[in-house]
């Protein structure tokens, strides 16, 4: 090994080390921000039901209503960040934000395409919007409509994870949405790695990826013999509007977070039926028959509720599935990386 | 003259006099509340701009960005109650509120129709939305297109009041709105017409609203003589958004108040000019130029200023024309009656 000076070897630990540090921490980043938790209506005070997933810098948005943008803003969520944009449905209240935060694009640079993915009329939706209010927008816009949305389907991957539509049962087209990391590389012992001769700086961020590495004595170190064994991903799962629907727990089982409708309490169960959405006991029903939930949010609520009143709806809940909390408006959720 | 008992006359008082007295009483109030006052996009704090006049109970909504419908519920306003919507021009941030507005209406009940007034391409933008987003509509929406927008124009009259359409130049076609109240009886001075042997009840009214009477005994008494002069209608003027046009004064002049965008400071004249937007000095010549206007509310402020910022803007203004406001989110603002 030809040997470097002391102050080469000292650059390269500096140039090498820190980064590694700082993407594998970014990478264990996963937060989740409640943008809104209003059905129906935007309140003064309770915006409608949006939800932004943000992971090493990327912004996915859930549904997007009338006020999404003032909420991104009072959370000082920059909106070109934002890389994909998924609809459940095309109804007033979760997509009438959508032509508002198209039209920021005048004001701030973005060259990244925006991908907006949803159900059938999405498409219709984005290029009437921009017609008729003859938008200006200097970036791509890709609209991908969900085919067969009565079918689970992959609509979304990229290297770190994956989101899957889920058909719901309203009276519009209406889909969930399942968003679920892949597996992450194990725990990086870095004294295994010292002990086995390994130099910090590249080879260790190959060992880490998972391959084998030749040292410059000639002796090959697996990557098992530094990392621990691959850590399970994050689970995320976004359900509203919907019908009582069973088989939604196998869809969401294993959330780490399940944000899931709650429109009303259990006396109100048939007008809730009938308007094709959930109570909060039946949403507390399908997480807890799902299994592996670590805890559910409720959300998308009837502004008959107060602030206050909700209460009612989470007493509910919680005699289903204790695990359950009230999603508020602005609320910052983080969910840590899966250990093992 | 048949002698009446004396609680049957004191019937007859209670019964005329007081729904006359209410009647004259709705009659003379009109107010104006600044439902937003933001330009481009809606910041926390601050609507975009929308203006309501509410008068005899009726309401006149200018203009409905995104989140109308929550200032209007900051303001206790109710939705129903207004029966026309007009519209600037179809930029997302003067328009996109209406689709929320229009989807209420499967929550309340609505008999009357609403009549949505504006600029071509305003049916193609509702109809859009209304089979897009599959709205449930209960009522009769009645869409005005304005024909040959460049030209000032009458577009709407009822027996109290005309709305006059008066172009504006923006980066698309936009209008301004003149509201004029028609003139009103004169005062009635009930103490001549007891003089005159007028007994009170309804024909005090006729004699009010312009009609001779003749009475029991056979004398005929003219308005004239119990009634002053007609008394001039109250105006208000809505301009928002356009280039520098000094030919405005002539259609606004004489508004008891002219709301006005002022987005820019004097500094920033180049850049409204290329926006097609005013500064506030601008409104304000506008205004001095005019004539006869009571007072000016700037609005339609740009997000770069702050709420304290804004009285940069103002004091701008007030160089050329004193009387002028910063219009502020949730105002209200009464305009008396005119004595003469």
């Amino acid at each position: 090994m030809e040997s470097l000076p002391k102050l080469e070897l000292l650059k390269k630990e500096i140039w090498n080390f820190p980064f590694c540090l700082f993407f594998a921490i970014l990478s264990l980043i996963m937060e989740v921000f409640i943008l809104g938790t209003g059905g129906m209506m935007p309140l003064p005070g309770r915006h409608l039901t949006s939800v932004l997933l943000r992971r090493e810098g990327d912004q996915f948005l859930f549904d997007c209503g009338e006020g999404t943008q003032v909420s991104l803003r009072k959370l000082n969520l920059k909106w070109k960040k934002i890389t994909t944009i998924f609809i459940s449905h095309t109804h007033a209240d979760h997509i009438t934000g959508l032509p508002g935060i198209l039209m920021l694009s005048s004001q701030v640079e973005r060259t990244e395409p925006l991908r907006i993915i949803g159900p059938p009329k999405i498409r219709e939706y984005v290029e009437t919007s921009r017609n008729v209010l003859d938008m200006y927008v200097n970036y791509e816009i890709h609209v991908q409509e969900i085919q067969e949305p009565e079918k689970p389907q992959l609509v979304y991957e990229d290297e770190a994870l994956t989101v899957k539509a889920v058909p719901l049962r309203h009276s519009r087209v209406c889909v969930g949405y399942v968003l679920e990391e892949k597996k992450r590389p194990g725990v990086f012992y870095p004294e295994k790695a010292r002990a086995a001769g390994v130099p910090c700086g590249p080879l260790w961020s190959r060992l880490q990826n998972g391959e084998a590495v030749t040292l410059e004595d000639g002796r090959k170190i697996e990557p098992g013999a530094v990392v621990g064994s691959p850590r399970k991903g994050r689970k995320f799962s976004f359900v509203t509007d919907t019908a009582f629907q069973p088989s939604l727990a196998g869809q969401v089982k294993g959330s780490d977070l399940f944000i899931c409708e709650g429109m009303f309490e259990r006396a109100l169960a048939d007008s809730a039926r009938e308007k094709k959405h959930l109570t909060s006991s039946q949403a507390a029903s399908i997480a807890s028959k799902a299994g592996g939930i670590g805890k559910m949010g409720l959300i998308h609520y009837s502004p008959r509720y107060t602030e206050r009143e909700l209460k009612l709806l989470l007493q509910e809940a919680r005699e289903i599935f204790p695990d359950t909390f009230l999603c508020r408006d602005r609320m910052k959720i983080e969910l840590p990386p899966h250990s093992n």
